[in-house]
């Protein structure tokens, strides 16, 4: 674990850990790093007290590695997941672009690197801080008790965060999707095209993309004063292409099956598709399809889908990154951090082309 | 340009720019870049010569940097493209896992920047290296007459390119994916189906990936005696979907229709799966589709499809690099490349799938 080999770590000389200095400062370790990293965002007064004690106890977490920074291009690192060949493409591409394009503005670019699970991307988001390789590190796709946001604000590493833990939220900066929002915008979009039995394709319970998504459909279909005909078609299953199939064949199969279907990600719709196309059944005509993603095959296949404004997040969170380590701030004590939920759009093809008559009943 | 700014940014004290350099000692600006980032590369003979000129003339482009570069680790600088709305997925993040995860076995990283075309792309390449940020850079999705190489090669900028020029490929280092071989694989798979009529959809002559996939096309239908009944078959237009539509519908309305195409990319060959569904024709089964790159989307599809080995490209791309920028080779003198040209895999799905009777002529 991280936490254990700090101490190993911390380089010839000092043996304090980051947690000793905060303990003895009466400060948080996020102070502490900020007086390393980030000094003009620290009080004066907290700043002396902070590097009385750092002197005190010999603490050097990487002080070549901050001279060399200094005269270095910025740096943030960025774990590159592997692309999963059971799904319909990934969204990691664009949000990549939008943040080595806006971190480019301030001279500052994107370290790639691979891991094997979380555990090792914390190990090597710490190395690669401390060895000076990048100011701070950016955390994709966070699972809902996620240990990243934990053990790097242990470790002081600057982080900003794409989607958010189910505790301590407010603790450390994130960028996030209204998850939610987008699939009760696929059903209120249903809903106003005249369809009423309205399934869902979703993931087992457990998730934090894929529960609040199930919740947005809930949500709407109980709003809209839907749910009571359409509760028993929320379907789940894992997230590959042929399972999107066999929920949906599962859904038509029934003796009342519905006559639209929210899909919590593309791949799973697309699997949806595929079952309609073997039964020669028309999406869009005689079923409607919404998927969540918008990837290059939704558009592929005229499948409408919910859109997450990926661009905006990466742009949000390099910007916040640089805040974090580099912008003067003197009145902050690094205390305050960027919380930010945006609204995804929801993108409509054929596959959910407004229908004419009244859905059949 | 580059070159032009060479004098200017050479740095303080010395004017010298590293052509100076090699017209005095005689040998090639490569391996004046040698004795620099790689003398291990460069006969001990050889490199004296260089060194005592460098002194003489006061030489040093980036002293700090290469300094700074030794304490920190690796890195080599890759451009990333933005994700393009028409076309249906790229395989660029499959490269860029490739790489990161190659590279990282020997503690060397990607750094990710952005530019709006390959002239930016090359000033931004070379003034991360005199940085010292980058040991060496990536060259993603050359063209004919690409002028990276012939840039980077001029400014000293160890570089592996994916992919070649038309000229002067032996005095880089490349792997390339013999796009040739791709569409000829396909028309053999069509023919050995009982295909004779196979159509070709590619972009308009003038590049190096759509002139390649053509000659493949070309070369494999003349080699079946199929050419004859089938060279008006050959229609071009833009890589996106809806001109893959508007070339399909083309042909079909010929008087003697294909009974199969193979595409120039799966974009193409996506649009002309929606012009087969709007003529109600079943893909496989009415008319036989193949495509190039083997994007997420053909997978959705099941559109059979032309596949790149792209992870072996990155994994090659990124040793020649270390190679190139490290590795010790008292025998060489910068004069050996890695040229590597490798055969793609066709991927056959339900779209092309073995007809059964011997196909209508």
């Amino acid at each position: 674990m991280s936490l254990n080999s700090e101490r190993g770590r911390s380089g010839g000389g000092g043996s304090a850990t980051i947690t000793d200095v905060a303990a003895a400062a009466g400060v948080s370790r996020q102070t502490v790093s900020n007086v390393l990293n980030a000094p003009h965002r620290v009080r004066a007064t907290t700043r002396e007290r902070v590097e009385r004690v750092i002197a005190e106890l010999g603490y050097h977490p990487n002080r070549m590695a901050r001279s060399l920074r200094a005269s270095m291009p910025g740096m943030v690192g960025c774990r590159i997941l592997p692309v999963n060949a059971g799904t319909v493409a990934s969204i990691q591409d664009r949000f990549l672009h939008a943040l080595a394009e806006s971190g480019q503005r301030s001279d500052c670019h994107v370290l790639l690197f691979t891991a094997s699970d979380a555990l090792s991307e914390t190990e090597r988001s710490i190395a690669l801080w401390r060895a000076g390789a990048v100011r701070g590190v950016v955390l994709y796709d966070i699972a809902r008790d996620d240990a990243r946001p934990r053990e790097l604000t242990a470790a002081g590493v600057p982080f900003v965060a794409f989607g958010r833990t189910a505790r301590d939220v407010g603790s450390y900066s994130w960028a996030d999707i209204d998850n939610e929002a987008g699939t009760a915008a696929a059903v209120d979009h249903l809903v106003a095209a005249g369809h009423r039995r309205i399934g869902f394709l979703g993931w087992p319970e457990g998730t934090r993309l894929g529960d609040a998504r199930a919740r947005g459909w809930l949500g709407a279909m109980d709003r809209h004063g839907t749910l009571a005909g359409s509760h028993r078609l929320d379907v789940r299953g894992p997230d590959n292409m042929s399972s999107g199939t066999q929920l949906m064949t599962e859904l038509l199969n029934r003796p009342d099956p519905p006559t639209a279907v929210v899909a919590a990600t593309d791949t799973l719709a697309v699997g949806a598709l595929h079952a309609l196309q073997h039964r020669g059944r028309r999406p869009g005509e005689d079923l409607a399809v919404v998927g969540f993603d918008d990837t290059p095959a939704a558009a592929a296949l005229g499948l409408s889908s919910v859109r997450q404004p990926i661009e905006d997040v990466g742009r949000l969170i390099m910007a916040e990154l640089l805040r974090l380590t580099g912008a003067p701030d003197p009145d902050a004590d690094g205390g305050s951090h960027m919380n930010r939920l945006l609204a995804p759009e929801l993108v409509v093809r054929a596959s959910s082309a407004p229908r004419t008559a009244p859905a059949p009943r």
